[in-house]
């Protein structure tokens, strides 16, 4: 394919309009055909200013009108199922913004769909994969100079939540992300997770109990905590500490201009994940789009999506029920192995 | 009292003799009058070329003999019971180096022993707080101005541990300290531990899992997590992050000479724990001198240790059971309030 | 201009054939139409696998054939002169790789040349200016919170140099990049440069002193002082530490993932300048293409080349005769003021 | 000698009367026996609560008296010459307070002195060999495995000046110590001095020029730059960038708690000498006591006062001719070697 991909964009909102602008002005290859929202205004904002773009209440519309060769998805996770069966269906890519669905069941239908494909269509958004810091240590551990992996220390603190976010979207949203570098950093499926619930924050908003302390377990018996903080207020970090046999690794720590003073050293924290991954997700959306040229995958597939739902399911479960829950999941289907 | 304060060294192992060569060559205010271990020769090697240090087998030749106004207890731990209840007959200075005692129970008798004398006569050796990264994180804690503290993560790392070491030591001479700078830190009680087991490093010997995560929560509910990892072999690593609702504060990390060749930018790892806290060691004893002679306390005292012994053996119970152990203490004497 | 601009590369070296990989696989809103070099066989390389791209031995018959809507210059600065003469009569956007030319009188020519246009046309590639950290301790600077700036230390270390780099090349091929940043960060331009020679590497080439020491005066008195060090080894390096009035800032520093391993704590260093400015790269010649469609100019001015010559030629003169040399600059034209 | 060293401490100002609290308190094997000043108050203050410490009004009254095995010379340098001389003709051991004495004439009459008595006698109070930065620093250095030293970045900022402070005293109180760091860095002379002088701040007093840049050279053509800012407001810094063959190293670099709170990340900065090099003093003084006690010198010896004392000179006379200015030095007698 040597013509521009031309993307529809599903869902305008602000993860939506975000990716139009970037496929608009920072990726090449590619460009946006249609951006498809039951709410015609948004759409049209959306779409404003962008040569060839149009703009649609539904998918089918789109698709019906020609010129769309390929599928973002930025709509909520619960609308993705349907979506994701008709791009199949119609057998063009699909960059679907994570989660694939919103709990195992509901995946594993994708699943199954994409098999009788036949071939991997989907990729799923977890653009950490696409992070230098992150990509770098998985290099450090797989190259397996220090030894094994044993143990992860991870962070992801947010400064505030927005109105509605609940405890449930803890883990749904945000520890989501750490369940796919878990598994992306060990190689390795998560046999079980565990919430410890402490004093929670002032500032956490009524209905949510913020921080709390995600416990995960590798089927390899690699051991993960995961402090997951979302009114941290003083700004913006994701990283991750890893403990191998024969040396500990840093990743995520801040940077820039370092200012000394009235008596003070420091710089600017990172304020949001715009800022702290701006560059992974151009990355992400450039990846899939030179693949899916290619008519192949270009990042984390149906199966990663399908195994974080069932992550994050018995996440929410270990959040009520103080215990440890295991991760059931079906076996692995030879078309991801 | 003028004179400088005459000490009986009990034990003449590593540490003993360590602390006697500290008294001779760093501590204004004090001198080593006895050396007391049943192993005569070692304790007159560790006396050998100090003025006025005598040998003994036993406190209570060196105590007959005269010239001991107090007494540094660095035998094991099974044996500061008799030493410790001793001392307090006698109504002079004791510095035991932790831990207290090594149960609950025994510790407990200490405690007793103590409250008939009707004051403050023990101090326990549990250096970290005099440490100085220690003491301004405990002030930023306590100052208030980022709130209140929710979780603590804490990573003590040692290069190796020496023949014998057991899978219980980790508990009892490693997270022991710990638990102190955790009770340090909050100003609380530690109501609960529990024990992971996962992945072990290759270079652990027979009969030791590590590393272990201990998971421990205070009476007002902060989250605790301590990496302990006694064959980390990369080099000695004690340090804390603390979570607070308005910050996130970190201490412990490496400095020195910053130097950047072939390719690579860093320094040396602090390769041990009297690079690490050897001036916290001499401020430690300097401040027992200080305070021994205004008949004083000048750290951690009898219930510190005590409370900790319960960690201790919930610590081990956890260990083993995999289940979270609660902490039982008895109720605060008024003496120590 | 809602089509792609289409560009006409000039020289098909190592800085040519990185923009043209940079424009065709990064660069949105551009493409590249004629590859120019007088080895035709270096400009086919370049140009292969590039839909569009054709191969000329001269810019008149890459002109001539049509396509061309912009020119960008990565010929050796000797040749820079009569192609941006040219490309100023026939009112195309030129992106000009530095030096704008290699002495102040030429530079001159150009100036008068791009006057008699009477707009500017000529962006020159100080790629410093679209560098995060420059741009961030700009901001600093001239938002004042910190006083005045006082002195500037700067430091340019290479792991090494390609045959045939000459003692003037330090000047004309480096420090030139310093000349551009001491008159970005100021605001100011610089009135005299001298140049230390003191004890030289053994790893610098016959016929090479490295390192240099270039000492630099702003007309407000600003003290610079740049560590010019071309053989360093141990990787590249460019930072400045700016001492103000109530703060001191450094940037230039090392980031990535820190390891500790084997008694040592650390991360890789940048190894080169592609690591360490590439995606400052990317934005100069995005800004260029950007201004470029709206008839402008996005970043560094012919002016901006001018002044730099002269301060080359004032250093290579300083380098010699050991003295602090004056920089004489005509009065600067309405046109760039 | 098991014997305490009894000290007579001469000049009870700030820097005499933190010298007979060290003794007092943290140094082993030393008691102040005399404090020596005109003003007997001030002496008698500084006196107060040592047992045994008499107060006199002149060096000569407090030998006089007995009980002086050694002096500490904390009075300005002016009066330097007459007691350093005293001291030697009754053969005691000295600590003398940079400078020497305040000009290379005086300082040799003092080598001579020393001479005449036939061996070293003089420590000279140069404590940044005491810190452990520079002491590191100059095992890097020596040792060799980075190659041959090229050049020196020193910086050398004070939060503010006390009233009084003059230009001269730039040099005499400031960068003498980096004079000492270079010769002691390099194992060289000095060979010439420059000083640059730009902007200056609007924060220093009237008469002074701040901050100032000095240009040395070491007999070898080390090049180094010294940035002395003594009004930079933001806190206290002296710290070291070495450029070798081979690599670069740093020290003098802040840490301590690192906090991340309201979008910022940092630490506190350094505030003042006391907390830099409060440490060194106290192994510079023990050094110095534990060598006495052997009839030796235990750091810088008078040849190095007077080296100093002659580059000192040279600085000044740079300041206001703004030329380079050789530092001339006698043969070295065979004592020091
Ligand atoms: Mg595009
Ligand atoms: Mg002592
Ligand atoms: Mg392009
Ligand atoms: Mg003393």
């Amino acid at each position: 394919m040597t013509e521009n991909l031309k993307i529809a964009v599903v869902g305008a909102g602000r993860m939506g309009a975000d990716h139009i602008d970037r496929i608009h002005t920072r990726i090449v290859g590619a460009s946006v055909s249609a951006v498809v929202d039951i709410d015609l205004d948004r759409a049209g904002q959306a779409a404003a200013g962008i040569p060839g773009a149009r703009v649609f209440a539904s998918l089918e519309e789109a698709r019906a009108a020609g010129g769309v060769d390929a599928v973002l998805l930025a709509t909520p996770g619960f609308l993705h199922e349907e979506a994701l069966i008709k791009a199949l269906e119609w057998d063009i890519p699909i960059l679907c913004e994570k989660p694939l669905t919103p709990d195992a069941a509901t995946s594993w239908r994708v699943i199954e769909a994409e098999q009788k494909l036949g071939r991997q269509s989907i990729q799923v958004g977890f653009m950490r994969r696409f992070d230098a810091d992150y990509a770098k240590l998985e290099q450090i551990i797989s190259g397996g100079d220090l030894g094994d992996l044993l143990m992860l220390h991870c962070r992801h603190r947010n400064p505030s939540t927005p109105p509605g976010f609940t405890n449930e979207m803890l883990i749904n949203d945000s520890v989501v992300h750490e369940f796919d570098v878990v598994r992306y950093l060990t190689g390795e499926e998560i046999s079980s997770v565990q919430v410890r619930l402490g004093k929670p924050s002032r500032n956490a908003p009524a209905g949510q109990h913020d921080p709390q302390q995600v416990l995960i377990e590798t089927t390899s018996g690699v051991l993960v905590d995961v402090e997951i903080f979302v009114n941290a207020k003083f700004g913006y970090e994701v990283g991750t500490q890893a403990s191998l046999e024969d040396g500990i690794v840093d990743i995520g720590l801040d940077h820039g201009p370092v200012t000394r003073t009235a008596g003070r050293v420091g710089g600017d924290v990172t304020p949001g994940f715009e800022e702290r991954f701006g560059d992974a997700y151009d990355r992400e959306i450039q990846s899939w789009v030179d693949a899916a040229r290619r008519d192949e995958v270009g990042g984390p597939n149906a199966w990663d999506g399908y195994a974080t739902a069932a992550c994050c399911e018995a996440g929410v479960k270990a959040q009520s029920s103080g215990e440890k829950v295991a991760v059931e999941l079906n076996e692995k289907p030879e078309l991801y192995r």
